[in-house]
């Protein structure tokens, strides 16, 4: 799966994810308008929504981008109903060829980790059967039970030729109360990330581990010391946009080929349309405007990396 | 919801909370063959299966136990169905007059955070109306995102009444690997403790803070030093019993008073029936088996606690 990750990155010649987290302020009056004559003001009519509106971005941009990352909180948030959607989402944009994220920060002890990565990445035994649950190509992982938290995960991608994104250094302000914390005079998230490179060498693609890591745009310095800590993990850059992190900041996140790493933006893609760059395209062409904003960020980002 | 958990904890003179962790092979073969020819081996099959051996643990333990904790992650591994039956069992356990705490673990940047929160622990807003998605009463939050990460927890359960277990330092063997790094010459599980009581302070309840910590069994010294850095934070203590958490280890975990932990304990109950100590109940009687693990657990608790 990290291959076709990469193979996917250099044939569509964008480092690009787009992080489909449908909050329902983002989606058009009209979308929703038109599922709650349906479903009324329900789970359902929330979902129905959802997904009218994770699918129009899809078709909008799947041919332009290599992967997607649904947050599963944004479907978890509705309950059942939202989880139907995500599941869908995920369904269909495979379907759709794109490679799918889910972005879980799962992560516990190892038997309940184990079950996680069953469901998510793997198949659950039933009887004589076996099911997925949820089916995602990769998923994030949260570091903080260590080593026995994570191989579960690993296990499974392992059988499953999927892969994962641990959580090394987050793009939120807060992140640094812990994850900058010294130990041995360097920062917790340095002796996170060589754990991540070792766990990596246990599960080897062509050129990238399947075990990758997120490192968040808005600490671009860090993310130039963790490229070369793990080099061989693939890093997913979450904060890109609405969070501050800019192209020019996203240089040393790469190899110097210009791989190695993909970079997240939600909102600035997915809600396009409320912003003034986009503001032309109006509330009924919003997949044109998620559209528009991704080929200008493939366009910052290649610029960027001297790729254009 | 902190204060009905120390009452009646205090009511029913028990510390206890049972983990409703139900994996397949814990299930009595009779139960899962009559889902199975119900439903088929399947996913829907699987959750029933989790269903009835659920509901019979629960009628044989409500009137013992002051809360349960469902782990969501065995719940998950079967998707939608599987999800549908932790919401079922949420329900239920909630109608028996029992606390529920949701054994969640998420944790993620702001904006990720409220909608987890939302979902589990508030109302998420369709339209003019508002729904619960889960509805739990606690829910274990993971700390390594920082305040930003926890803040819309504690947010909502002001508005909810609900309660946090945040994760400071876990069970199992690798915890060790990130949470005991020596940060200026302290464990990072004691920086981690240190701001559990700063964050429980802006939610206190009558003695205890809606925002506890979750401390595992199998570290009694680290409990004691956590006992006393957080006094106002309920700790949720995991790893008693299979994980090698012993009655006596846990007396530090608690005040002088024999308030302000609750010990879980997950298969050392649901499965007690396929343990040499009650294998005479047989499969058939798998609920009174779990019954009488129950009395058995509270007797070693409150005899390490002198309070029998």
């Amino acid at each position: 799966m990290i291959n076709k990750l990469v193979d996917s990155i250099r044939e569509k010649n964008t480092p690009i994810v787009v992080g489909l987290d449908p909050m329902l302020k983002f989606i058009p009056q009209h979308i929703r308008e038109k599922a709650y004559r349906e479903f009324g003001e329900t789970l359902e009519g929330a979902a129905e929504a959802i997904w009218q509106f994770n699918k129009e971005i899809v078709d909008y941009t799947y041919d332009l981008i290599p992967a997607v990352k649904p947050q599963i909180a944004m479907y978890e948030q509705f309950g059942i109903e939202g989880l139907k959607v995500y599941k869908r989402t995920v369904d269909y944009c495979r379907e759709k060829g794109l490679i799918v994220i889910g972005d879980i920060k799962r992560g516990d002890i190892g038997s309940t980790s184990e079950a996680y990565a069953v469901g998510h990445l793997g198949r659950v035994q039933v009887g004589s059967k076996t099911y997925a649950g949820f089916e995602e190509d990769f998923a994030t992982v949260n570091p903080y039970f260590g080593t026995d938290g994570v191989k579960p995960f690993i296990d499974v991608c392992r059988e499953e030729n999927r892969g994962l994104f641990i959580l090394v250094k987050t793009s939120n302000p807060s992140s640094g109360e812990f994850q900058d914390r010294l130990v041995d005079g360097r920062p917790l998230y340095e002796i996170v990330g060589e754990k991540v490179a070792e766990w990596g060498e246990s599960h080897m693609g062509k050129d990238y581990s399947y075990v990758g890591a997120v490192v968040g745009a808005t600490y671009p310095e860090m993310g130039k010391v963790l490229r070369k800590l793990m080099p061989k993990a693939f890093i997913l850059v979450p904060g890109y946009g609405e969070q501050g992190g800019k192209g020019a900041d996203l240089v040393h996140f790469f190899h110097e080929d210009g791989l190695g790493a993909i970079v997240n933006s939600s909102r600035g893609i997915i809600a396009a349309y409320q912003q003034e760059a986009y503001a032309s395209y109006g509330a009924d062409h919003f997949g044109e405007a998620s559209r528009a904003a991704v080929e200008d960020m493939k366009k910052d980002i290649n610029q960027a990396l001297g790729r254009e």
